[in-house]
This record gives C-alpha cells, sequence and structure tokens, in this order.
C-alpha cells in the first residue's frame, strides 16, 4: 500500500505551524511556520495589560499558507509524494480562546463594523480582563455548585471561558448582543475548514469544553443554567445555545469543503478531526499512555497523564483539569502545570542579570552547571507568575532565600531552575498522592529540546530518569496523529489512538538519568522547599521558619567541604 | 586667648587618619590619610579566609606621617598656625582588635623570630579564625555565667577578644606562650605615643574591655579565673596580667613622649586620652548625648546611644553591648547595628546587576527613586551577613519575598534599601520598648554623606527626620574631641565632654524629612517585615505567612493605581 499522510495544524500564540507527517512511522515530511498578521507578533494588545486578543483572519489565511509550503517542502523532498496521499487533518489551538461569532457561525470581527473592535475578536488564553468575573463565578460556584470547582482545581480561572464572555457582557454588551454563539477556536478552525460552522451543526470539542467551560456529562453538560443565570440572565439565555454534546479527537467534524481543497491543494472531503488544545495534542505527540507523564516545558508547563476512564478516580485537589475524553477518548484528561518555568529564567536572564552580548543562559547555565547541588545555600519559590498546580493561587510571587554577600548570579539562576524541578517534583508527587503511579516521564518542548542542564537538574531532583520526545513538534504531530485516527485505517490511517502513537511517536534514545549522590542532596533540600511552599501557600499551615536558613547553610557547608 | 587644636588619630582597616581641629568651633583645618603597607591593602591574609591580621608597624608609621602630613597643611594654611597650639591627642581604632605584647608592652611582631607569624600580629575586627572558640565561651557562659551575655546580646563573636586569644592559644601555643599580655590597639597605640606600654603602667579603655571582653565593675572587671579556667587554664593564668581597671576616654594614658614629638614635630608632654573604637568616638564627634541616635552607616551600620549611669537600665536583649563609661565618661553606652548595608547595595550592583561602564549605585539608584513606595510588590530582609542587632545571629541569610515576571532591577535595589530601613527601625524600637527614647537621629558615615535616597528611604520608613554630621571624619573628630578634653580648660582645651562637643561638633542644616504618604505605605509593609523577620529569625515564632504575598499585591495595586 501506498506510503500516506496525514496534517496536523498547530495554531500558538504568534504563529501557525503545518506538520506534514507519514502515518506509518512518524517521518514528518515537510513543515511550515506562517506568522499571524494583526497586532503585535499575532497579539493585539490595548492599553490595559490584560487585554490579548487575535483576529481570526489570521487562522485561516495562516492555515492556507502552511499547508501549501508543507504540500510544496514534501513535493520537493520525498519521492512519489503526491497531494492526494495526505488523508486527513488535525487541529490544535492555544485555549480557551473563544470567538464570538454570528447565526451562521461567522465571527463578528468578520463584520465592518467589528473588523477593529478587540472585543469582537478572538480572547486569547492569556487574556485576562475576566479577573473580577473569574473571582465572581469562583465565588458562586463555591456557594452553590462545589462540584464544578472539584474538576478544575478549586478555581475558576480569568483565562478561562465563561470569564472572558461574562467580562465581554459586562463591558461590551453591543459585541455580546451581536453574538450568537461563543466558539473555542479550537472548534471554530476544524468547523471552518469543514464548513460544518454553523451553530448548528458544529462540533465541539469535549477538551476545550469540560477543561475551561465546566463541562461534564456527569452533571449534564455545561454548567446548567441557574447556576449561569445567577452571574447574568443573558449567560442562560447563551446556554440554550451551547452545543449539548461534546466530542473526543476521533471523531471528524466533516470532510474538508471543496472551498478548502481548491485553497489548500488538498483532496476534498478528507476528515477533518475535532480539535484540540495543544497541549492536549502534545500529549498525545509524546505518545502519553497510563502511567506516562508527559510534560510540555516551555515558558510555563503544561503536565499531563491520562487515566482509564473504567477506574475510579478521586478528584485531585490542585489539578487543573480532570475531564474525560480530554486527551484521548476512553481516558480521563489529567492537567496540571507550573505558570512559569523558561519565563522565569528568562526574566532572571534577560531582565535582572544580563550577560551583554552573548547568550546570558548560556553564560549562567555555563556557570551553574558547574555547581555542586545546595553549595549555594540558596533555595527559591517558582511562583513568579503565581502557581497553578497544587495551589491554584494566581495571587502569589517570587521568593528567592539564602542569599549572602557572595551570591553570584549563576548561583541565583540555578536557584531558579532548582525551584521549578522542585514544583515538578510536588506536582509528580500529587499524582501518586491520589493514585495515579507515574511510571515515567516524558518531555517536549523548547526546553526539554535545548536544555540539557534543565532536564538533568529535573532528573537528580526527581529521582526520575528524564526522557525527550523524538519529534520536536508535538502539539502539531498529536493533531496529525487526530487526522490518521479520523481518516481509519481502510483509508491507510489507524483504526486507534493506541495503534497510531505506536507508529507515529517515540522517545529520544538518550534519557537524562538521576545521578545517586545528587539526588541525595536535593532530597535533603526538598523539605526546605516544601515548608516554604506550605507557609507562603496554604492558609492552614501552622508552624515556623527558624531552620530554614540554619538547614540551607548546613547543606551549603556540607556541599563546599 | 590664640586658637587651641586637637588632634585626633582614626586607625582603620586599610588605612590611618590625622584630623586636626580647633577646639573652639570644630574647624578641620589639616588632615592627612596614610595606608600601611603590609599585606593586602593593610590586611595581611592567608588562605583561611577567616583570617585577617594587621602589622603593627603600620600604627607607628602611620601616625608619624599622618600627624606630620597635618601639621604642614594647616601651617600652610591657616595664618598663625603654630604646631605648639596642638594642645591634646585622641585616638580612634578598630576592635576588638587584640595584640600580643611581651613584658615590656612590645609587640611580639616586633621580634625577628615572629616577624612574619600572623599569630603574632594584631588580629584585626574582622578575623573569624576563633568561630569555634567563639561558641565555646557563649556555651559556657550560658551554663555557668548567664550574666556576661546578658550585656552583649547574648552571644559572644568570633570577632572578640577572648575568641581570638583562645583560638590562638589553641593554634599557635609559641605565639600565646610568648605573649606576656595581649592590648587592643585601641589601647596600645595611645600607649605607644606617651610611652607607656608598660603592662604594669598600661591604661586600658572601658570602651574595648567592656563591649568585646566581658569587662563590668559590677562583677569585678574581666571574666572571673574560674570562667576562664574551665575555657583553658592558660587563660586563667593571663587574667592575672590584665590590668584591673578600665578607664572612660576622660583620662589621658600619660605625656606625649619626647622620642615622639620629635617625630611628629608636636610638643611633648600633651595629654594622649585613652583610646576608643571608631564607631563610639564617631558616636562623639555626632554630637551624642541622651535621647540621640548615631549611626554610622557605611558597609554596615554602628548605632550608638548614650544612657546617664544614675538612671536604673534593663538589659536590652539583643543590643551588642551595654557598658557604663564606653562612649562618655557617666553615661551607659549602647551599641546596636546591622551586619551589612552598604555592603548589600555593592552586592547587588557589583556582582549581581552591574550596569556596564556607568557607576552602577547611580544607575539603579535613579531608578529606584522614581519608584512610589509598594509598587514593586517587594520586600526584602537585611540578613545577607546575618543580622546583628536584634537577633544576634549570624547564621541567617537574606531573602526577597514578591518576585513576578516584570520585576526589574531598580525595584530590587529599592527593596534592598528599604529592607536595611526596615532593619534600622526594628533597632529604633528596640531601644524604645527597653525605655531609652529616640528623640532625635543623627547619621554619619559613606552613605549619609553620599546617599539621598537611602537617608530619604530612611526618614519615609522610620517615620523621623534624619539629620546629618556637619563633619565628615566623625571618628577622628571625636578622638580629637577627647584630646580636647584630656587637655582641659585651663590648657585652652574643655572642662567636660558636653562643652567640648556643643563647641565642635554640629549638623547639616538640611535634614532629611518623612513624607507622611510615603510613611503611611511604611506603616503597611513594616509589619510583613516583622513577620517575615519573626518567622525565619525567633525559634519560638509560630504562625503562617499565607497572607504576606497577598498583602503585598494589594499594597502594590493600590500604589498602581
Amino acid at each position: 500500500m501506498k506510503t500516506k499522510y496525514t496534517i496536523g495544524l498547530d495554531f500558538g500564540t504568534n504563529s501557525v505551524r503545518s506538520l506534514l507527517v507519514d502515518v506509518s512511522n512518524g517521518r514528518e515530511v515537510g513543515t511550515a511556520v506562517w506568522n499571524y498578521e494583526h497586532g503585535h507578533a499575532g497579539v493585539v494588545l490595548s492599553r490595559d495589560p490584560n487585554l490579548a486578543r487575535q483576529h481570526p483572519a489570521d487562522y485561516l489565511k495562516g492555515a492556507e499558507a502552511t499547508i501549501r509550503k508543507a504540500l510544496s517542502i514534501a513535493k520537493a523532498s520525498v519521492k512519489g509524494f503526491q497531494k492526494e496521499d495526505v488523508i486527513g487533518v488535525g487541529v490544535a489551538t492555544t485555549g480557551s480562546t473563544p470567538l464570538p461569532v454570528d447565526r451562521k457561525g461567522q465571527p463578528l470581527a468578520f463584520q465592518a463594523k467589528f473588523a477593529n473592535n478587540p472585543a469582537a475578536m478572538a480572547w486569547l488564553w492569556k487574556d485576562h480582563t475576566g479577573v473580577a468575573e473569574a473571582t465572581e463565578i469562583t465565588e458562586l460556584a463555591q456557594r452553590i455548585r462545589p462540584h464544578y470547582l472539584a474538576k478544575c482545581g478549586g478555581r475558576y480561572s480569568s483565562e478561562w471561558f465563561f470569564s472572558k464572555i461574562l467580562h465581554c457582557c459586562r463591558t461590551a454588551p453591543k459585541v455580546f448582543d451581536a453574538a450568537f454563539l461563543w466558539v473555542e477556536i479550537a472548534d471554530w478552525i476544524p468547523a471552518a475548514l469543514a464548513e460544518t460552522e454553523h451553530p448548528g451543526q458544529l462540533a465541539v470539542g469535549i477538551c476545550a469544553a469540560g477543561h475551561k467551560a465546566m463541562y461534564n456529562n456527569t452533571w449534564g453538560g455545561y454548567p446548567d443554567a441557574e447556576f449561569l443565570s445567577q452571574l447574568d440572565s443573558k449567560l442562560a439565555d447563551l446556554r440554550l445555545r451551547l452545543r449539548p454534546q461534546a466530542h473526543p479527537i476521533d471523531r471528524s467534524v466533516g470532510g474538508l469543503s471543496e472551498r478548502w481543497a481548491r485553497r489548500t491543494g488538498l483532496r476534498a472531503g478528507i476528515p477533518v478531526a475535532v480539535g484540540a488544545f495543544d497541549a492536549h495534542l502534545g500529549g498525545v505527540g509524546c505518545g502519553i499512555t497510563p502511567g506516562t507523564l508527559v510534560k510540555i516545558i516551555g515558558t510555563s508547563t503544561c503536565d499531563m497523564m491520562v487515566v482509564p476512564n473504567t477506574t475510579p478516580l478521586a478528584d485531585i485537589p490542585g489539578l487543573c483539569g480532570i475531564v474525560d475524553g480530554s486527551v484521548l477518548p476512553g481516558f480521563f484528561g489529567l492537567e496540571a502545570g507550573q505558570s512559569a518555568v523558561g519565563d522565569i529564567f528568562n526574566w532572571f536572564a534577560g531582565t535582572i542579570c544580563p550577560q551583554g552580548k552573548k547568550s546570558s543562559h548560556e553564560i549562567l547555565g555555563a556557570g551553574a552547571e558547574k555547581l555542586k547541588p545546595g553549595e549555594s545555600g540558596l533555595l527559591a519559590l517558582d511562583w513568579n507568575n503565581g502557581n497553578r498546580t497544587i495551589l491554584v493561587d494566581q495571587a502569589l510571587t517570587g521568593l528567592l532565600v539564602g542569599q549572602s554577600l557572595h551570591t553570584t548570579p549563576a548561583e541565583i539562576y540555578r536557584a531558579l531552575i532548582e525551584a521549578t524541578a522542585f514544583g515538578a517534583l510536588t506536582i509528580i508527587d500529587r499524582f501518586e498522592e491520589y493514585g495515579v503511579k507515574v511510571e515515567q516521564v516524558v518531555n517536549c518542548g523548547g526546553i526539554a529540546e535545548k536544555s540539557p542542564l534543565v532536564m538533568q537538574i529535573y532528573a537528580d531532583v526527581t529521582g526520575r530518569a528524564m526522557k525527550v520526545s523524538r519529534s520536536a513538534q508535538t502539539c502539531a504531530l498529536g493533531a496529525a496523529i487526530a487526522g490518521a485516527v479520523v481518516a481509519g485505517a481502510s483509508a491507510g490511517g489507524h483504526h486507534s489512538f493506541a495503534a497510531a502513537q505506536k507508529a507515529m511517536t517515540g522517545i529520544k534514545s538518550r534519557a537524562y538519568l538521576p545521578k545517586p549522590a545528587v539526588h541525595a542532596v536535593y532530597q535533603d533540600l526538598y523539605p526546605i522547599y516544601r515548608r516554604l511552599h506550605d507557609a507562603f501557600g496554604k492558609s492552614e499551615w501552622q508552624g515556623n521558619l527558624y531552620g530554614a536558613m540554619k538547614r540551607l547553610l548546613e547543606i551549603r557547608n556540607r556541599a563546599r567541604n
């Protein structure tokens, strides 16, 4: 049988990437990136630093450009490649990034009168204008629907669906009133490719709905009308128009439309999979299975696991989400994460301690690598952007303790890396405390690719091997895998995700292994991290910190002698 | 009557300074500095980073050179000036800086066999080789002589007299056995000028003995023989040779010798005052009186007050020393301090965040000055070199909390300045909690002279005016004042310190006044500082820190809006 391919599209914060993949072995035969045209690096901003929007025209233009480019690369480099050998499409996006649409499912931003109105555009995941609304939703749920919060870590975020929509309702009522529906771009983009974006026809994904819009089949889908009406009666009206059922990514939203076939060069009618969030499809692209923790490590992290949905599973306090089918059909998808990882390193190396013309990360990293664990006497909390898991609290900040008059920049840089590693260990421990065993850790993302120093410290702190995904484009790869599953085995794709992942994913042969002597020192340091973590992060904590500085000095003196 | 002058000598860590002063009005008519010749910038070092010694030959050579130079400057610039118009000499030195001497009071380092042996030199104040011995002395005193510790903040320091001597006894017994006596350079240098350094004739000062050698008239002078014998029987033997009585600085150790008159050009026989520590004479040079807190602010601070010794005074926990007559005769001298102030700013501006070719302090200071109090969301503890007052604990370290991904170097720089200001406020509060009212604060030292930013923040944090001493050489001025008092009114000097200070000291007309709106913000921030201070610094503290970051964010948000 002739080699078949699928294409994965990954709509990021600043650009969209396409990845054309051989479904038999995961070989990546063409890839292209297109930078969004609107705003600053694709993000529409305003004076309000919380505001971050995207113009939906960029999604369509970017899809066309990157698909065409990837096809032409494959055509040029793979003998016998034909566009007709592409059998399916998958879509990964940021989220929660809801977009207001009209009665036909067309973005309000496409109408002349709303073209330059940020409220009519897509409300990007990192838009925080709905801070007050998030608090209001959390407080209402605590009072009357605590079970809603139990599935999303106990707190509803300003980054999520209803916070944004309620904020629009309050601050831009003309846009709100003109919107027939609000659609995650994870749902809207696949539908646009299949031209099934009409609200009556639209297929929405469980990933976005379950993690960000409190959708759960056990309570009948989205939050109930009574709950929403206590926030605003217009939200209760909107609920009537929200889709009754959300789907995992093994379902097609429709076949690629004739028009999109012409625009891209793909075959009309090839199935387009239900869309999902980038991180979740990144998990798929890393070969996620029960027992595997997938960590996507970049500016922040997303940590994912899956558990068969036939297993009874308690709510796990502090996890951002536990959603049936959100990562893989048939499994609970469990999502945790750290609000800032690479962002902390970039802040220190870029803002606080720039090293002149050479790469600050290179210079600070080289210095940090020479240090023994514990010898700086420093310890940090990785909360410069709050704490996502396990405290679910944005109103937390960074902390550094142990400075002397001789503390060096490289020592602080290493302490910040270690802090994120301690944060990662706290997440692993939380999974295991609730019976979700972590048998292996597979990393992907920029830091996993580029920083052996960080990966080695993660191995040494956690006492676990850090494996790295073979693909550097795991989110797009995960989307391509979804494309291969919705195409099905009969078309040359795969009959299941298990089969598709087995064929299309892999890990690099070199893993970072923990060094026992180094791990032993981190086992002395981690309790101090946890003491600070609990003292500053938990209202119920009682104790004192008198020993913390002294213990760090003891460990320092031992490391130096 | 013809104008009379006295000369003050200030023996510092790297150099000695002379200051020739008009006793009628404090006018400074000649000054000279001479850098010590031995070691690195005057400090003899070794592989052991704790070791810091000075060669006593430098003291004599430096005294000669700087007195001659100051006299020649005055001769050239003051009409009618004659060397015969100088009527007294005073001496300020570092301490505790003990020096082993032979049966005639001559330094062992002057003998050929010991000339290059650091143990036979002066053990500079910052020599920390006696760390283990300090602990041993503290533990013994806690057990059998707790009242010894009550006068020195509860802990005996490695910087002090008996720690150093005991360390010499243990590690350099040949030097110890060759030493007939150990003499503070504050006592030895004045005696050398008067040639009264013979151990049977030597006059020792209460300042050094009382603050650093546990001397107290209420328990019969130095620590008793039984106590010392439990440390080492040789210390008990040494006690027999220590001087039975220590004196305030209103007493002369003798007249300037004929030989020193020839060496310097001064008149033979003019009185040389009992010596004292630089900071204490700095207090005198700032015009210290009851109700006045004198702060000498440089790399670290020394904070001094005096209380009439007729007033009943409780022991004040955490103060480095409470000694009758140590600053001024007839008053208890109270000493507190911060282990690092300018050193913390230098560490950040020099090591962590250098700003290229321009002065880092200038650039960071300019940025810090533009900030509103509280708007950074940061708070620091000023413990990079431990905490001297009120915790008396070297085993404490720095802490910074409140960092976001947008925190700037100037914000951190300001937070570090604020931290030292909070530390200063804690000392003021401690004085007042124990009934010692602080009616005014007079500052001197490098930072008081050079940093309006720091002084303004100190005013705003403490809610008190920060006054600055008129003289930039307050330690040498204090020594010159002592010279004027021992010369006496009949010789054209002064009959008392009160009279001498009134005539010879002053404060600058511009004081830094607290701004009420800024002070109000610091009144919100200080309780958070104290909570961290107590949580990390006191073993008995119990509580939690959950609110600390949140409160800082609240104050930040209020400051920004």
